[in-house]
């Protein structure tokens, strides 16, 4: 099976939902690197466009994702893993997920979740996730 | 609110996920103009990187997608857009999600799901979504 990776300068989005709750707890990008890395030890590994290299997710947290399914659309170009987290919340502002805000129609924002961990006690800096 | 649309060449993915069943139904992407589209009309909006254009979802199938909820993530990079879909499915191959199919370790892949309606009874072309 061939990933359309050359789609997207050699990324391919990635949807990571919470096999049990079907919660949808944030999108990343995987390289052809990320995707072994993943597939071969169980557990997600992204490519940070910011950063510029491999990551696991949870490599400073501990919050790793392990992969419960890894699934690809009709044109092979996005992917959709389901995970079971290990930690509270996958995001470095303390939320379970990423998607913790609403836009409304108006172009205002609110939050709609309510934060499950304390991340200045988590992370040391923005970037270590 | 300010989206990150400069990250990626104008454009911004989005979950589009069943706010029913939670299940994620597709990835697209949207530029400024479809986001715009997206929340006067509450239907969602792509733009197609194939075909260089704004498309609504549905708009040959009638399988329209009701906006319930949008929802972006904390780098403002990506969407989560929960929806009512109007149809049986989102996929131009006649499945309820696109991601219907499994990608295990070794390389091989497998259908996992079951078809939902006959596509070419709804789609004329496979470009016409």
């Amino acid at each position: 099976m061939q990933l359309a990776f050359a789609k997207m300068d050699g990324l391919i989005p990635a949807v990571i939902q919470d096999h049990a709750t079907q919660e949808v707890l944030m999108l990343g990008f995987l390289n052809p690197e990320a995707l072994e890395y993943t597939q071969r030890t169980g557990e997600v590994h992204f490519y940070s466009r910011t950063r510029q290299r491999l990551w696991k997710k949870g490599e400073t947290s501990g919050h790793v994702l392990r992969v419960r399914q890894l699934l690809f659309d009709c044109d092979a170009d996005s992917l959709l893993i389901r995970v079971d987290p290990a930690g509270p919340g996958v995001c470095h502002e303390g939320y379970r997920s990423c998607f913790f805000r609403e836009l409304a129609p108006d172009g205002t924002s609110r939050t709609v979740a309510e934060r499950a961990f304390p991340p200045e006690a988590v992370y040391g800096r923005k970037e270590a996730q």
